[in-house]
């Protein structure tokens, strides 16, 4: 499997991938998930793949290497939801052309991506924005999610990011803190604090990762790094966010059960869970269970 | 969908199930996924199933009302793997009378089940424990994943938890906090948690909760709550944990791209990440990109 996310927040977008590749557990290997196109001073876009690693190669075949010269490129597209529609296209190109072979094989046409980055437009294009304090204006950086049908979503501000892949162990940080007024550093720590705990969790998903984090209005990439295990910045984060978790977790008080705590606790007998008794009637002394509670007293000692 | 958790620390087992079911959003209902088969002071087990509620239903009918009179059932199977297996046959029986008809709708024959609990045993019975000063031996405490196949596997003290239904959400905290040596109190808080993270990431799981807390040879259920929204316990964790786990991560340094930090940056063109640059060869000014690094400097102004 593999895991990308990607974020857009107000001061740009954040694109994290591992480059771990698996077809078994015997058969594990890494291969870059993310792919930069870049046009200093003119575009910027990322595309991360997550699926059949076939697939997404394909997919990235075609857009380097367009098959059909008349149809616009990821270098033509003249806005982001362009470039979107490219990487759509490409996609149904691969399905017209592999998904009958691969259904032979039982092989699902199972592939994902995200496309995210900013393309320089002219001042009166739609969505410019009018500051134009770099000589010419820039339509805002833009995400997007493209599916294995082609057709694709955009990131919203209710919606921030999107993730591909192993996404749901890394999901609840994420929830937890990403706003699009989280500042660009923050969303970068957020990515890989969200990676760190999908690599704890899941074999499949593995170092190093790619990192890039893109400033709007750059128009370059000023920020890719690929971390490996000796990367000091995520060594940090992946020691320092276990332990003080560890620690968050121990500060909570655990359950209090004893009497006279303030929630009343519902008795096996009363509550609404399915409770079974034997068939035959055999005595049960359910009266002498003492009345016990769950409660948050937070100066009880925690009974252990 | 459903959560449930179930786990196995040396002073005993803890159970927590979620009451959603769902089939599609606009048919949201609650359901019990615990069930408890109590005979007071010679056996407890608790039953946690999640899947296709028609069927996991099915299998407690089953259970329930064995329809094979000369089969063991729960309430006579000597073991806590005799248990395991009649709740396996259970599952076997269902997938026998249902699993074609289903298969014609298009369904699934998805459930899967965790069994937990303890049988008194006698003090002869391999597996039980010498202590005796019950007056009899007890059989220990031990935990079963049980699948569609009727088929199960035992917990053990590198894996001494199961998750069933919605599992990724909430497993990241568990596998940095539970071990065998984990008191009961932590190792219920630690569940909670787990369940507050899943809830906060996924609709399709949801409240009230079901919490069973077995303490080893009690052989009598004496710790079980239904959680509701009113919960002040519950209410506690879910506040106190995503607060603190934003200050944490809040604590923890952004990354540090300015020159003279410790990583060096892999820039953009020396990276291994697919990197293309437009086809026509157009002017590229990458010499201009200042080297930027990567690094945990404590002390740097973390950059925005």
């Amino acid at each position: 499997m593999t895991y990308c996310v990607a974020m857009s927040v107000d001061d740009g977008l954040v694109f994290l991938s591992d480059t771990r590749t698996n077809a078994g557990v015997d058969h594990i290997s890494t291969a870059r998930k993310m792919t930069v196109f870049e046009q200093p001073g003119e575009r910027v876009l990322v595309l991360l793949g997550a699926g059949n690693l076939a697939l997404t190669q394909a997919v990235l075949h075609e857009l380097s290497e367009p098959s059909n010269p008349d149809r616009p490129t990821l270098w033509t597209a003249p806005t982001m939801p362009d470039a979107a529609r490219v990487v759509g296209q490409a996609v149904r190109d691969v399905h017209q052309r592999e998904a009958h072979a691969l259904q032979e094989f039982g092989v699902d046409f199972n592939c994902s991506f995200i496309l995210g980055g900013q393309i320089a437009g002219a001042a009166n294009a739609q969505g410019a924005n009018a500051e134009g304090n770099h000589g010419r204006a820039h339509n805002r950086p833009r995400l997007f999610m493209i599916y294995s049908a082609g057709n694709f979503i955009e990131s919203s501000s209710v919606s921030p990011y999107f993730q591909i892949g192993e996404s749901k162990y890394g999901k609840p940080i994420i929830d937890r803190v990403l706003t699009p007024a989280t500042p660009l550093g923050e969303a970068a720590k957020c990515a890989l604090v969200s990676m760190d705990s999908t690599l704890r969790s899941n074999l499949s998903v593995g170092l190093p990762l790619d990192l890039l984090v893109y400033e709007t209005d750059a128009l370059r990439v000023t920020r890719f790094v690929s971390i490996d295990q000796d990367n000091a910045y995520f060594d940090l984060i992946h020691r320092t966010w276990g332990e003080r978790l560890r620690q968050v977790f121990a500060e909570i008080p655990d359950p209090n059960w004893q009497d006279g705590a303030e929630v009343p606790l519902q008795r096996p007998e009363r509550a609404p869970v399915l409770h079974r008794s034997p068939p035959d009637g055999a005595q049960t002394d359910h009266a002498s269970v003492p009345a016990q509670t769950l409660a948050q007293d937070d100066k009880a000692k925690p009974q252990r």
